[in-house]
């Protein structure tokens, strides 16, 4: 390409030049997000679709040369179905669930379903920076709901609801990851769930419901959706196969109430999400769910176990604090009030150790409150590297001046 | 769901309450726009993932654990690159590529970053239905170029961008086809692709060239691409594996200048698409492009030949005109002046014979030219149901008063 035409006045006033993101990977890489390589079932998947071609060739084949419904492909649709019933405790037909590519399409086309340029929409102070990010896009005005270790407190947020109305801010619905949250890892207890409930009703609130890590406990109770105390159309949920199988698949999910599903709907570019993954998901996951989790989830918590053994006994004289994740994929590090290791995060990277800093997360996107934190994901990396990896950050905020 | 919750006021304003389309099948389907299934080598595609398992289990696991580049898959990206150096005449490198969720959201990324509302952009007169919605959907003012059988005439392109230019109405970008023109099949010559470029350039007018059905060919010669006539960054390239493959695999991908790539891609939900089907792709076709060719396209010829002589048999008194394809997927219908094949659509497709009649393909959306046209695809049923349905066809016309 030699480039010697010029765009200058034909882009689109919405587009923005925006730099693609290198895949850089720390060799103790605690940025991202997702769980372990070894992990993945790939020849279950494999075995999947060749048990599918060999029931009923005509019927994959037939699946496969259609373009996808704008649903996605029926037999995921009923899986998914049946285990919403069955694991989060609400029924909902095939019919009133959508596939998309990962949940990240899921969550951009509600969020374009519901916003409004100037609309105040509210999520947890630190939140998925996915979502924030498709947030603004759509021109989000997003303020950040306190939490504690529990996650979001009811009172605080209906005395910000309020507040914020009287000042004609009136917020329009609220995000949240109840289980597990990206990245603070807290889960919300029924009793909040209900009283939250309660509130966004009262104020005709929408709950953006994101359950994507709700397959990755191994410790604890999983709580109730919210989608699962509430029938009323006022919960849109989504979830996600990243996370249970491989971000690599591009499986997410949502279901709302009728008219907002089609609405959101309208928004995508092209029909449903592939039926090759679709079909090595639903077939793999209709025999393998429990032996899969069986066999990942007391991995991940070895995982967590040794990151945070390891940050006991690095961190333990710093005056940090830590998350002791139950399930999920992150450890949230707070240290000291007043330290900053997010400006020397690109540093710590190129000596070895990869993390997101805290302002990454931070959903109003001030820089007020982040500085001092970062999420380390322990799902990644095998348990003696976490191990090392810790240790080796410890001794890189020595060496920069942060602890 | 009870829906009780009332959403009323809380809908953007951008959001369309749009029905879901139910995919219905008549028993004649020439209203698909897709090959058969018994054409789709999904075993092909099983044993590509196991052959790269088994020759790198840790590649492939690696890749499907990450999140996908915004790119995409690098291995298909890199085949990607060859197969257009070596077909299609041009070089780009890999990082050049992007792959998309289909076809259809690269035309989406791409409209965005080009339209603003009330921009003028050109289309042949007829053309893929995908495209306009898009185009509508994200504002764009469309206007049709008139064709003949050989496709747009440069003459009067140029005469109509001066038309236009002179109302205050210039053109912003042009969308075509060139290869085996949806819906009517003609392939632009080498000539006129030249000669519009030419056009182009005077008027800083961006082409958009959709080159979905170029693997498609079973007769005659394939064309250069306007993108290899002209390494300048004023051609947009867009193709697809869902014709030559399936469209369940949802893969499609599009080359661009660096700017205008990095605009587009800056206007996706999510990552790049799904590492699944791309390692299968990948796999497969590095091996099969050439027997999976060679196998599919005399089968397209023969169920081409079919339908095109049953409508000599059951059409050649009634004053049609057909066009006869050199490939691609659809044989384009016109009815002599005045008649409405239109209106008696959804009756003949309860009769027994689907297919979708003109008014769908026109660019400006008039109804002004379409109603005597339909197209018939002649890929997807077989050689003696291509006949059966177009004797039926002739049948049904004649009692609904069309012919």
């Amino acid at each position: 390409m030699v480039d010697t035409f010029r765009y200058d006045n034909l882009f689109s006033e919405k587009s923005v030049d925006t730099p693609l993101n290198p895949a850089l990977h720390a060799k103790y890489d605690f940025a991202v997000a997702y769980p372990a390589p070894e992990t993945l079932p790939m020849d279950g998947l494999i075995q999947a679709l060749q048990t599918a071609v060999d029931s009923d060739s005509e019927k994959v084949l037939t699946e496969m040369a259609y373009y996808p419904h704008q649903l996605g492909a029926l037999e995921l649709r009923e899986y998914t179905a049946n285990k919403l019933a069955a694991e989060r405790g609400f029924t909902v037909s095939p019919d009133e669930i959508a596939l998309t590519n990962g949940s990240g399409e899921a969550l951009g086309l509600v969020i374009q379903a519901l916003t409004n340029p100037g609309d105040v929409v509210l999520a947890e102070e630190f939140v998925y920076m996915g979502t924030t990010n498709q947030l603004r896009r759509f021109g989000a005005d997003i303020r950040g709901v306190a939490i504690d270790d529990g996650g979001i407190v009811p009172e605080t947020l209906d005395e910000q609801i309020k507040a914020l109305t009287a000042k004609g801010e009136k917020p329009k619905y609220l995000y949240t990851i109840p289980e597990h949250q990206n990245p603070v890892g807290s889960t919300l207890s029924s009793e909040r769930r209900k009283a939250i409930l309660e509130i966004a009703h009262r104020h005709s609130m929408p709950i953006l419901e994101d359950d994507c890590y709700v397959d990755l406990r191994f410790k604890g109770e999983t709580q109730p959706a919210f989608r699962a105390l509430d029938d009323s159309g006022i919960v849109v949920y989504v979830a996600s196969y990243s996370k249970l199988l491989a971000p690599g698949l591009r499986l997410g999910y949502f279901t709302a109430s009728t008219e907002l599903m089609r609405r959101a709907l309208s928004f995508k570019l092209g029909s449903g999400p592939n039926q090759f993954a679709s079909i090595a998901i639903e077939g793999y996951l209709r025999s393998n769910i429990e032996s899969h989790r069986n066999n990942f989830n007391p991995m991940l918590q070895s995982k967590c176990d040794s990151m945070v053994a390891a940050l006991q006994k690095h961190f333990g004289d710093s005056g940090a604090t830590w998350s002791e994740p139950e399930g999920g994929c992150y450890v949230w590090l707070m240290m000291p009030n007043g330290s900053d290791i997010s400006s020397i995060r690109d540093q710590v990277f190129e000596q070895g150790v990869g993390y997101v800093a805290g302002p990454a997360f931070e959903a109003d996107g001030s820089g007020r409150i982040g500085k001092n934190c970062a999420r380390l994901c322990f799902a990644f990396e095998s348990v003696e590297k976490n191990a090392e990896g810790i240790a080796l950050l410890a001794q890189l905020f020595k060496q920069h001046g942060a602890m």
